[in-house]
């Protein structure tokens, strides 16, 4: 719902009071916007991201990001982007131009006489392209290092990540929460996956008398939670309800996937080790688009494929194999889980009336964490 | 319009003022949820009623009813319907399993060590089968008998209802107040089941002198107001507008429908004696679904059709004739009718703006029995 | 946005705040409706106007107009317009029959003795036809003199013309501003009309020295403001940035489109004389229909086109030339960009938040002049 949280709400919610606050997600900090390669030369492409309307653009090889939005009028560059001069966007509607440097206006097409050429200027957001990704920083401090709003590993030289993103239907938190909550496993017990990879996914996770959660709050590196399932779990192949057997999935005796660890960054991003195979890791981004979307970035970092044949070939499969048998096959129905939440959380009151169990351990401690480590709250959206 | 009901109407609404606050209905009442035969063994059905989801399936026979919400993260059962033992539904997101008779959670399919077991439970609804209709009880008392909650003699043995339903745009009182209202006849005067039956509706009703509703509100049976046709009315059969005749509708010499009463019966039921002939009975209902949409249930019930012979016959009779020309030809002018007024209603104005005239004594009777004889108002609704 | 502007928006607009709170219009003026040929001896048409719905019928070939919501239950008689006696209208739910001169209840078809008629009156509209117009006046004064509510010349008998219209989701404003702001015909810069009509459109206008608005408010004549093209600007047909050449629109050294005025009258039309050909002059009305949509109307008017032959022939140049070329592939674009604008002001944050600049000086006094000049804002809608 748009606006601020209810209120009544946040003074029921002691615990992780900034987290059920930013709903528009947290400020400055980094986020994917955009693959590089959806962002061509000379072209202009329009982000929204914590409910701030970017335009972005490729100019001379680098990529620039301003406000779309025009200081006189008001409309969206996007609607119909212009350019007369390298470097520059001008308005369709009377020719204002800014430089995407500095987003200072540089010129008025339709009045050369204007009086407020270089005194008048765009909100400008520092951009940063690693990895085949933009990464636009949406703040108003000076930008930290962007290794500090990645999980660890993400731009390691050797890590060749191949992605997709697209918008999803539910606020950001529900992604994160979805996709660290460690017993939601068992909306995948009928994937595609399963039968394809000769694979099983368990039903659910016991929790061992010794589980426990790592946080990671160290200076000057990313911060995060750690669930490592070798530790915390012992993997339920078998649902017992009333004390008799009730329910075993299809292929519960097949090879078994190997997950090591599953952990979640700030601002919103999710490691899932070794999966879907040994030499892989996922990575996943909930980036906060307004109140009720966000947009889900999925990536596959291969390990040290280092030669541009080692990457064609992971990319065949990439394309080939793991997207529709896991990025869709498997990640699909954690799509719709989040979508499925949207309502209760929606307006606020999921918040007060949720029911937590024992493996909830993991997304309380995320949301502690995310509560406490953040650099800023988003406020309510503008009229962007 | 949702939300509570505008405290600046109410105030101005002084004889019916709890039926105006009743935008979703009065709680502590049976209504009819779906006909027995769309609820097979095993499968899962969600209704709403009164602004609560509720979840109903029939196991081993049995229908039984919940809400339509985990308690853990606040998504719908019906969502993914899942069931791993009989008399019992797993929520398909962390398998968290509850028992359908008390609505106790019995059984966490991913984690079964979970403490909450047996502690927690779902809201369940009373549930009763009859006529062919699943009724539910919506509320937190003791349910009466359901007899109460019903129109005189719909659930007589020798009384054999079939009926449809289908969903109207136009809150449940646009539905009520258009079926009692005796004036709206005219809205009938081109319907195709005039020419097929060699029928002929009247234009309009004069009152008599002596017009009056009878209120019926004895203790211990269904409170309602009834409108004696034969005896307040006098059809008109000729519009005059300033003295002169204006106009005649088609087919006014021939055949007459003969309709004896028309009642109406708290919570929302209507009774329509000797139609569409003299040993049928047209029994509707405008359920609450939320502010603004009624369930429209619509049965025929005849008289005296005992043996499975008569039974089969009239079943074809009411599927080939009475559906298509009169649930349909004739009740889709009222359904029409009742999504015109909801503008007007909708926003609660309606209620202070409206100009009544004298026909319209049966409403405002039924406005006020509802208002005092109800057991209670539906608060707004709850994220369901 | 619907409902009354934001009040502390209006605080902070000093200058024009009545015309920022005019979302729904200016009440107590004249307004085109429809075109004559759009309204047929004895049928019934429904439009909005300033957020009321007004029925129009044609009776013994006057027009009549009145609230289109009958009194009793608020339904709209054009939903299924009925009409028994001629100069009335009769509700199709009860039978209510109104006078369409007067508004009076003159009779119910339902009910011969109903003690209400004429004693109770809608709201009645009056209606004046000419030029092919009919123009509605919504408001509680005696009517003024069309005249004054129309551009110079409109209802000169040497005029012919002939127009268009169509519905835009932008509000009524967005229509005056971008019709009357100069510098915005940089949008037309790649319009179909210019290739066509072997003719020019500047990028832009540069203000002159001794550029100023005309402001006309004498007594017993339109009001408005009149922009002089000829001694205010320099037409631009090179855009410069930082100094440098940055684009020449196509055809710049072209046959000249010769534009000597544009002008701005109460309540909302725009006069651009000596366009799209010197002996033709564009007239457009930007006419409230709710808070987020106004009706386009546009015409051509020629001069001295008075025999029947010659307006034959003016009608074959505007039906095949003028509204394909200029009215679509030209003002199409006019549509395109009121409706990008109507997110900044939608929410009444655009009047504080925009950054005018020097040629914004004609879409200033505009402001200034409605403020001043209006005969009442009208107030946010009624449930109409």
């Amino acid at each position: 719902m748009r606006g601020p949280a209810d209120p009544a709400v946040l003074d029921r919610v002691k615990t992780w009071r900034p987290y059920v606050e930013a709903k528009l997600g947290f400020r400055n900090h980094w986020y994917p916007a955009l693959f590089s390669e959806e962002m061509e030369e000379g072209r202009f492409q329009s982000v929204m991201l914590l409910g701030e309307k970017i335009l972005l653009s490729r100019q001379a090889g680098r990529v620039y990001a301003v406000r779309d939005r025009c200081l006189h009028r008001g409309v969206a560059f996007s609607a119909r982007p212009e350019c007369f001069a390298e470097g520059t966007v001008t308005c369709w509607y009377h020719g204002w131009t800014y430089r995407l440097a500095d987003g200072r206006l540089c010129g008025v097409a339709t009045e050369p006489g204007c009086s407020l050429v270089e005194k008048i200027k765009l909100e400008t957001y520092p951009v940063r392209e690693v990895q085949g990704v933009l990464f636009v920083f949406v703040g108003d401090i000076d930008p930290p290092d962007l290794g500090l709003d990645v999980p660890p590993g993400f731009l390691d030289e050797d890590l060749f990540p191949l992605g997709i993103s697209r918008l999803v239907n539910a606020n950001w938190r529900m992604g994160c929460e979805n996709g660290f909550d460690s017993t939601h496993i068992i909306i995948h017990k009928d994937s595609i996956v399963i039968a394809a990879m000769d694979a099983v996914v368990p039903l659910g996770f016991a929790l061992t008398p010794n589980s426990k959660m790592q946080t990671v709050t160290s200076d000057g590196a990313p911060k995060g939670v750690v669930d490592d399932f070798r530790e915390n779990y012992t993997p339920i192949f078998e649902a017992r309800i009333r004390g008799e057997h009730a329910f075993t999935p299809v292929g519960a005796t097949g090879h078994k996937v190997t997950i090591f660890r599953v952990s979640i960054w700030l601002p919103c991003a999710l490691m899932v080790e070794n999966h879907p195979e040994p030499d892989v890791t996922q990575y996943e981004w909930y980036v906060p688009v307004d109140e009720d979307r966000h947009l889900y970035f999925q990536f596959l970092g291969k390990r040290g494929a280092i030669t541009a044949d080692d990457r064609e070939r992971y990319r065949r499969i990439f394309h080939d194999l793991y997207v529709p048998l896991t990025l869709h096959g498997f990640n699909d129905d954690d799509v719709w889980a989040r979508e499925a939440m949207e309502k209760f959380y929606g307006d606020d009151t999921g918040w007060i009336e949720e029911r937590l169990f024992e493996p909830d351990l993991s997304v309380v401690e995320w949301r502690k964490l995310a509560s406490r480590h953040n650099r800023g709250i988003q406020p309510p959206a503008r009229s962007s």
